[in-house]
């Protein structure tokens, strides 16, 4: 039996990652949990940021930003970055994080994060309190114990932070369930044969 | 040590979502991973589909869309939705999945996926060989089984299904990590004491 809840953008699961706005010697981050890909041609990521965040301030100023994937050990410090206004404090250094220098954009990766992508910004639209911020993806780095032998992304090794809205917790990853493109093909031998 | 590994769209973690298009007469399903929050106010998805979909024709007839969340259970019915065209074949039908009329608007919901969100197309944005989607949420279904007592989401109990891009594989939901807008308070607390 299902039951109308009322709208919400509340969406399952979603990431939560730390994106960077500025440049080496000022920079701030903010945790986003609004974030999804936005196309494959050129690689492009959409997200949703308040009106109001100093990050978003600082990103416009390089029309550049960095999107840093967390792994669950940095949960404390992702929520830090979240609740926690970055004007007039160094809010990375407060929860030891380091920043480093991008390779192609002005907005700086964190050093701590095992996965980071180096975006230019594309577009901007508003959406009510919010700009949705459309990025284009010119570089990405992983760490080396990340990356499986053939250069692909160990996501288990990645171990990703995941944000569940409404419940307001963190949880990581779990266990795999199916081969994607293959496992559909038991419908499509099923139907077949019927 | 960091490798530079090239610009991808690949974002860890995504859902992997049915959305439908179409009317309850004529509908059709794909699935899609690359979707997220697009705003708060209001509450708005952005969804990336390329522009040669037949369910993207369908979506735009009606100017409405569902998302249907599911759980791990459906992946094979996910997965074939997603490798299969459904250009002159039912394949909702074909994979066993039953359509509801939505509340609000034309396009119909997947009884079987246990949370429901019907939208109306808002705005498109096209980037490359992709439609950047943005639809209003204007109702919101969820399975009884899901729901707590206080109404909100159970999200153990909705076991929604996650994409790995590169690995192509389908993943659960994983253990609870941390309380968000709290463990960051330890940082915080650790600060204020230095």
């Amino acid at each position: 039996m299902k039951r109308r809840i009322g709208a919400t953008e509340r969406l399952y699961p979603m990431p939560a990652v730390l994106v960077v706005g500025g440049t080496d010697s000022e920079a701030s981050a903010l945790t986003v949990a609004w974030i999804g890909v936005a196309s494959g041609t050129p690689p492009t990521l959409a997200m949703a940021i308040r009106n109001t965040r100093h990050t978003l301030e600082l990103m416009n100023r390089t029309g550049t930003f960095t999107v840093n994937v967390p792994s669950t050990s940095q949960a404390a410090q992702v929520d830090y970055c979240g609740i926690t206004s970055g004007v007039g404090r160094d809010k990375l250094a407060e929860a030891g994080l380091t920043l480093v220098s991008s390779a192609l954009v002005e907005a700086p990766i964190i050093a701590e994060c095992p996965y980071n992508m180096e975006c230019r910004i594309a577009h901007e639209l508003e959406i009510g309190d919010y700009v949705l911020v459309l990025g284009e993806v010119v570089e990405v780095h992983a760490d080396e114990e990340i990356l499986a032998e053939d250069g692909s992304v160990d996501v288990a090794a990645l171990d990703p932070l995941i944000y569940i809205a409404g419940a307001r917790e963190y949880r990581a990853l779990g266990e795999h369930v199916a081969r994607a493109y293959a496992i559909g093909k038991t419908v499509r031998n099923a139907e077949e044969e019927a």
